[in-house]
């Protein structure tokens, strides 16, 4: 059966890699994916926590960075406590699972993302990702570790796809199929070198957060392959128009 | 606000209380009791193990056994992962919630037990309770630890009463106030005291066996107090019909 990928940006403790295997596997899950782990891969103490989950850590993908675990993705979602300056659907983990679960019968890939121990997603990492869940905690003592965070999901996960399967499948007519993340990569870097030889950006200090303003922008639009390979050529030939005027002018 | 009570019952290592009472405070849990805790209580490395959660296990309470932790209580529902040969409700962590959540919020006290690491609960424990919470969970894999189930099911509860708080409580006007437990278990210590008078268990070793069942059918009763009156009653009646007669005879 299919089911979301799990990424782990940054773990750095081996324990809490092998805590968050543990309750996957509790919930059906058995793919893990680690951006950078900070103590190296394979770890053995991610193998002693995993109590008997080997088989997640066996096939876990180690990636170098987010971009490229998320290549081949349709939809990926992310936790993270803190609430951004970001225009982006925030779910219940509920709401997520019911959003995901009928894209994976669909045949779509589907990724849950989460951050590191100590300083979770930053706003780079979260300007890749579709939709953010935001798991409801006491506000008074809100500090949920890895593992945990994991189980919940895993648990609303095991629990809506037990409940597709007893009362069937339903899948809504309106979900379309994004184009895989990678596409979605190169039509951000594509835009942003045409930008930076525009000049579009004044000055370099502005830069990061307008090219993070613009990806979430993109990102939400869950634009398909065709409408992608449209943006590509839109970028090319707005480019070609810039090289023979002034892009001051062009800009305007 | 009131909230369930969460009894760990014969507990063995610091640590996962520890891990349990962090786990409750995450979804705004605070009372803990413990019953019969193997280490002794306090407990250095649960304090360690709670990160921070200090005031659950401040204010947990200390019992010698269940009935003790019980008493008081008027709806106690157990999580036991494995199928017992006895006459109790089944709920889904879910559905547990939702049947305590209004209960709870119509004034009554309402517990959650949890067996010890090793051993679990036993059926005269069981015995103890109006209905079993099963946590859907995959069946190749299916080692919870004792925090993992605390969490999921203290995630259910803060999840359940946001959503009640935010929708408006909707209590069901067919729940009535059964008896606290301790008023059930004086019933049960009447009847098999009755029932040895009577010479009722044959042999010996029936008896365990016929005790619980006699049990878990008087609890299913839900009884209200005015109920277990009227039963001290009957078995008083009955008590006394015996002794001028031949017990064998009146049992028949």
């Amino acid at each position: 059966m299919s089911e979301p990928l799990i990424v782990l940006c940054e773990p750095q403790m081996g324990e809490n890699i092998g805590a968050v295997a543990r309750a996957m596997l509790n919930c059906a899950l058995t793919r893990l994916c680690l951006v950078n782990p900070r103590d190296g891969w394979p770890n053995e103490k991610a193998v002693a926590m995993a109590a008997g989950a080997d088989v997640v850590l066996e096939n876990a993908v180690v990636c170098a960075n987010l971009e490229e675990a998320l290549a081949g993705q349709h939809f990926v979602l992310a936790t993270t406590a803190r609430p951004r300056d970001m225009v982006k659907p925030i779910l219940t983990p509920e709401k997520a699972i019911a959003v995901i679960e009928p894209r994976i019968h669909a045949g779509q890939q589907c990724a849950i993302v989460f951050g590191g121990e100590r300083s979770g997603l930053s706003n780079d990492h979260l300007s890749l990702v579709d939709a953010i869940i935001s798991i409801p905690i006491n506000p008074q003592f809100s500090s949920l570790n890895l593992a945990q965070a994991a189980l919940i999901m895993g648990y609303e996960w095991y629990r809506q796809s037990l409940s597709a399967k007893e009362n069937g499948y339903i899948i809504p007519i309106d979900i379309h199929q994004p184009a895989p993340k990678e596409a979605m990569h190169h039509l951000f870097l594509h835009l942003e070198k045409a930008l930076d030889a525009a000049g579009f950006f004044t000055t370099p200090q502005m830069r990061p957060n307008m090219v993070r303003n613009l990806r979430n922008l993109l990102q939400r639009s869950a634009a398909t392959g065709q409408e992608i390979r449209s943006f590509h050529g839109i970028i090319t030939a707005l480019s070609k128009m810039g090289v023979a005027h002034n892009p001051q002018e062009t800009d305007s």
